[in-house]
């Protein structure tokens, strides 16, 4: 009695893996300031957290398997309002962007098939991939050109006769960057020549700064059919804990199998899907000052980052995560040694080590994420106490 | 560009497949009382409400992977309460019992290996059964004999080099067979014998009736390690919409490798999570008049039922569903004329066509699953109009 290869294989969280290091610094009453995930500090807008609390059913049922069509439309809507054409009948409820990529994996993809996503990336990509059975094939980017994509030709190299889809996820996790329309043409022109679905995660699409818009692979009218998107309002509306996303298609059969595996579940949380019908209705407009906290916030890093020698650091334009090279041969064992053997004043710094955003072994080692999820304040004193923590791991640990 | 093939033959929902005949039996001003599905209307308890109305975080933020540990020890503690020995560590919340059962099936099997089931089963094992890749190997039972478990040799019978698992779940969706302690040995000796691992869907356990009491295959301390039980709060706390359930196991590489499952979608729903533990809190006395209003509802469907000429009813002793076998060659075709031709006063009934809960192709045709959902009143309203509609088909349709 043995449980199963996927079982044994699929990765640990390298985020959440390290939580016991972090637990242990807490007992000690040291104080963290957690850079590691991308839990944000932004309140939840008040219309969300009313609309759970003024829940008023009388039993908490089951709502329809694609979620509630306010919400669909809702969605539909939110898409609209950047001529982004769909409909209600485009989206499907899941809970959390998690079961959207679930779904979305299972859809495109039987066992052994491939799928081709840029490295470094949203680690639990791998998590999803093993439950489904699928082989990611890596396009390894570099921090040195800001982790834009390769040529056509190198990115052709990866398609093999198992691969299904090409995975963008735009602005990007973990590397904060913003595909520009050149990368993504590039990117739809190969998914169309080699008859590929194209999967977008979109869901940092209103974090962009530098003035930039963000184009969304819905867009494209010539691969609308090859298109899903993977949404969720967690980091849009600052509510993780909600576990609402969507699969977004207007691929039919596409739709029609995910919603096969939608009722296997039965429903998304019935709730939550009330609070973002609400948050939804808030309109755009609250969405520019929450862009420009984040905006600043990025600034106030990317300055800090740049006066601490030897690393290795872009400017990255969207979402709220930046990808660094620190000047270590074992980023893991830095953000460990962090935890255990380091403080400032009785307080550290927490971020994510590097390797868990990649697949191909050895890479990233000597990288880390950084999420700006705290306010500048709070950044600027973690940046004094990471720079000072990392000349102390220079001299003594890696002298 | 073609979707996957478990895209393709992942299973309809059997139930929700014929939501459309409703919705327009409901447009033509028609009254439908639903005994199609488990979805109870019992309200949901007080303090679930009042947990939810009560959220007062200023941030719905994520929580820990395998859930909250108060409320995984309030699971632990209910179990205690039935003298079976878990703690907090045995426990990892899921998004919906539904979840429990995919990281179940992912953790005992790789694709291609075999769980058997007895059929009838719980319709959605077979979409995680697509999803996960595993195959479902039915074990025929019959209503003649109250769906009772066959010899050890039949089941034996079934295993092969790939079986990796026995699902049991008990009391039963759709048949509401309890099963003896006697069937329980029978299956947990053939566990142990055959190395497999046991599956129990117990979320049914405390609606038992004709005083039985339910034994669980977590008592068997001889198999503790090859357990996992998949649980859920929705029907046990009328609250299907929460999505809030669990994997229950005290096989330590069982709970990691579920655990990494569970890290890679984050976490459950985070408000749901506190109403869980609101309602645990309310302690085992919550559940005898819930358990008597099903056992008097129980009473009259047996009795109506027996009264209809025709008809293989047993007298199931637990859960809230009946599987009858009607004297129809079409029983799918039946339920859908209910709704499209069919009134009583403009007032119809629907239930849930048989051959969705079994995989054995050709199985099930005549029979349907009826949820005892609705208060007795309801219930024997619903008894005249389906007898008048079973009647009038017989005299016109099937004539």
């Amino acid at each position: 009695m043995e449980i199963s290869r996927r079982g044994q294989t699929v990765q640990a969280s390298p985020i959440r893996k390290l939580k016991p290091y972090a637990d242990r610094a807490l007992e000690k009453g040291i104080k963290i300031y957690f850079l590691n995930i991308g839990d944000p500090d932004i309140p939840t807008p008040r219309p969300i957290l009313d609309a759970v609390r003024s829940f008023n059913d009388r039993i908490l049922a089951y709502g329809p398997a694609q979620g509630f069509l306010e919400l669909r439309q809702a969605i539909a809507d939110y898409f609209n309002g950047y001529k982004i054409p769909l409909t209600s009948e485009n989206v499907i409820i899941t809970c959390g962007g998690s079961e959207a990529i679930l779904f979305t994996f299972a859809v495109v993809g039987d066992p052994g098939d491939e799928i081709i996503i840029p490295e470094p990336f949203y680690t639990n990509y791998n998590g999803y991939a093993s439950l489904a059975n699928l082989k990611i094939v890596p396009l390894t980017l570099k921090v040195e050109n800001g982790y834009r994509l390769p040529s056509v030709e190198e990115i052709e190299a990866k398609i093999t006769r198992r691969t299904k889809a090409i995975l963008l996820c735009s602005p990007n996790n973990p590397t904060g960057t913003v595909y520009s329309p050149q990368e993504l043409d590039r990117v739809v022109s190969i998914g169309v020549k080699h008859d590929l679905f194209l999967i977008g995660d979109e869901v940092y699409k209103e974090f962009i700064y530098d003035g930039l818009t963000h184009k969304s692979i819905l867009e494209y009218e010539e691969a609308k059919n090859r298109v899903v998107v993977v949404d969720s309002i967690s980091k849009r509306f600052s509510c993780c804990g909600a576990r609402i996303g969507a699969v977004i298609t207007r691929n039919d059969r596409v739709y029609q199998a995910a919603l096969k595996f939608a009722q296997a579940r039965l429903c998304p949380p019935t709730i939550e899907q009330k609070a973002a019908i609400a948050a939804y209705k808030m309109g755009l407009a609250y969405f520019e000052p929450v862009r420009q906290e984040y905006e600043r916030r990025r600034d106030v890093l990317y300055e800090g980052l740049r006066s601490i020698p030897g690393l290795v650091v872009g400017k990255p334009q969207g979402a709220f995560y930046m990808s660094v090279r620190l000047p270590v041969k074992d980023a893991e064992r830095f953000v460990i040694w962090m935890l255990t053997d380091f403080a400032l004043d009785k307080e550290t710094v927490m971020v994510a080590p590097g390797q868990g955003f990649y697949s191909t072994p050895g890479k990233g080692l000597d990288e880390i994420r950084i999420a700006y999820v705290l306010n500048e304040s709070d950044l600027k004193r973690a940046l004094v106490i990471f720079k000072a923590g990392l000349e102390k791991y220079k001299a003594t640990v890696e002298a």
